[in-house]
């Protein structure tokens, strides 16, 4: 539940020798790529060969020969460092130390079965999304799961495909890991020490507690974007031209893979329901409030109420989502510089802000259709506010805080 | 309905000699310091003295004495330039050629009563965020409706208040008139000139066509990220952890002033309730399908048919959204390059770019709590990829498209 910082410690205690990556998706072949970067030994399965073999012309390991199967002699002894003080693995022992499911929810028990019977690794663990449906099917069917650590790399990304992988996708995210009890540490530290190369943050949570956590903050807000979305496929071209940042920002994650977000959605069915259900229920409440009105009623209205207690609760909720440094982003301030729309303009204004000694924390540019300039926002930290707008104004620039 | 482009016509049709802003909040100062910087004579006045103080103080203008009265003699002819062959104005006729209303809608027709009577300005217009309310209220209250085309700039902003003004606000956003065939056309010319000197792109249609269109982009989508940030005002500290930027962006523009936008809400409140009323539909019955699932069904499961529809209907309403130029997001390429987050490392990639004759249309900046590095995701015309990857690959950045 707390969590828990990646570093030496960490890597001292779970150091992997030989890792393979089962699902050479864009999180598999990601976590190839930063555990390649470590050098860890890695070797690349995926149900579909070209996608195994796309990912090894990428640099993220080599492709193992046939599915599952190990493609050479078990080696004496992989290299675990196993604090407990107990000794190397026997000679026929696991092939790899860790084996990183990188499948679909659904896919995860019977790859880790299939994984299992092989020997293939020391360790196991998954990257899916959801976290009590795969474990409770790994029960069910029978696999060991001691070996098992389920986990979840908060990625962030709405791109899917190893095209688009890079060794810095987890960089700086949670990573989820939910060991048990019956859980041996060396298990709990392989998977540590994965996260570590991958540079994310680790955070211990339970299985139920993960799924309800990101039901609330990914999945069920996906659903949302969705239904929002879904009402403009028949909305008038007017209305679409009058379209702002707001509504593209709403719906943004409602344009990525359908496929795989009605995988997600119903791998962790019952937590999402429940957070839809409840805003399902204030939007409902909040047309009736408006519909029933009559002669519109005045803001100050008591009827108004229970609209305005949703918005007061909407801003409420939004001061608490953790800003990019982990802060509330509103404790950061914004500078605005009108630019013109051309080749070098930027490197100008971000050299002088360099020379000035601000680090600029976040940038956003409005361009102006059919307009030769734009506006670019700079965010910086509250003290940077005064230097950056004095260096600017020096150098000439349009500036506005 | 059709957009009509500002310009040298539009001007030629309509110069404003002299300019009255009711109310210097945030759009009302930004209006006033735009005709300011085209040479108009802006007088500002507002409920709160101070406002319009503080408004004159950044440069947008002069404070008119007393609300809503005239300072000076009426001058003998505000120079209209009349395109219909009609002489100036005589004698005892209207102080300034345009007063823009820049009130809350339940404000627009009071003030505009209260206006006419004092003969403050030839023309009116106002800058609420619906249109058909206060066109009817000010027909109940008696208002000369000849005189009066109601406009609505859709600035895109979630700031308040005069000290966020800009006078670029409204470069390049649509800006809607609504005029009607009781509207000379110098009444419609002088509003165009009041658009063409804010820089933005003037789009007419009909009020309550006008309130539609915003309900589904606007006011609706604001209610809908309000109800899912509600949800989190009591989540444990773990779930908010794991918020990525999908969740900031879901919920971003629930962040601003509840108390203005329950005005916005009630003032346009039919048109959003049936949106509103579609989308907790849509919630309700994904909420259904997840909730009655059982079991989870595989995601190909009939059941499940409904959800999927709502993800693609989604995706395809985001693929309906025009993106900053006009032409749809998506035909932008992202160039991903590792950054370290320090003072002046933008400014050498963005002067490798500008060398390299390449144009960056947005940028983003993920960081990383901890670590001295960050990506930034450059995005650029699909012709200039190789351009900037190869530039930025031979200057030593580490560069992924």
């Amino acid at each position: 539940m707390t969590p828990r910082p990646g570093g030496p410690q960490a890597g001292a205690r779970g150091r992997l020798g030989r890792a393979v990556v089962i699902g050479t998706g864009l999180i598999g072949t990601s976590v190839a790529l930063a555990l390649s970067e470590q050098g860890v030994s890695v070797w690349l399965t995926d149900q579909q060969p070209a996608a195994a073999r796309l990912a090894a012309d990428i640099g993220a390991g080599k492709v193992l020969p046939e599915p599952l199967a190990a493609p050479e002699p078990a080696p004496a002894a992989p290299a675990a460092g196993d604090p407990s003080g107990r000794g190397p693995q026997e000679q026929g022992g696991p092939w790899a130390d860790l084996a990183i499911l990188a499948v679909p929810p659904a896919a995860v028990a019977p790859s880790l079965a299939a994984a299992q019977a092989r020997r293939l690794a020391r360790w196991y663990t998954d990257v899916a999304s959801v976290k009590a449906l795969p474990l409770r099917q790994a029960r069910e069917q029978g696999c060991d799961l001691a070996s098992f650590v389920p986990g979840h790399p908060l990625s962030g990304r709405e791109r899917s495909g190893p095209a688009a992988a890079r060794a810095d996708l987890f960089l700086g995210r949670p990573w989820v890991i939910c060991p048990g009890p019956h859980n041996p540490p060396e298990a709990v530290a392989a998977v540590l020490e994965l996260v570590r190369c991958c540079r994310a943050e680790p955070v211990q949570a339970g299985a139920d507690e993960h799924d309800r956590w990101v039901a609330l903050v990914s999945h069920a807000p996906h659903v949302v974007a969705a239904a929002m979305a879904a009402q403009l496929t028949d909305a008038p071209g007017g209305a679409l031209g009058l379209a702002g940042q707001g509504l593209r920002d709403v719906t943004r994650i409602a344009g990525s893979d359908a496929g795989l977000w009605t995988q997600i959605l119903a791998a962790n069915a019952a937590p999402v329901a429940r957070v839809l259900a409840d805003v399902a229920a204030d939007l409902a409440a909040a047309a009736e409030v408006l519909a029933t009105g009559g002669d519109p009623h005045p803001a100050e209205h008591p009827a108004m109420k229970p609209l305005a207690g949703l918005l007061d609760a909407g801003a409420a909720g939004v001061a608490r989502i953790p800003g990019k440094r982990g802060a509330p982003a509103r404790d950061n301030a914004v500078v605005q510089v009108v630019i013109r729309d051309q080749p070098g303009e930027l490197a100008r204004l971000f050299q002088v802000a360099g020379e000035a000694g601000v680090n600029i924390e976040d940038i956003g540019i409005e361009h102006s259709p059919g307009l030769p300039v734009g506006v670019a926002e700079l965010t910086v930290r509250p003290d940077s506010v005064a230097r950056l707008t004095q260096a600017l104004a020096a150098a000439g620039w349009p500036v506005r805080r």
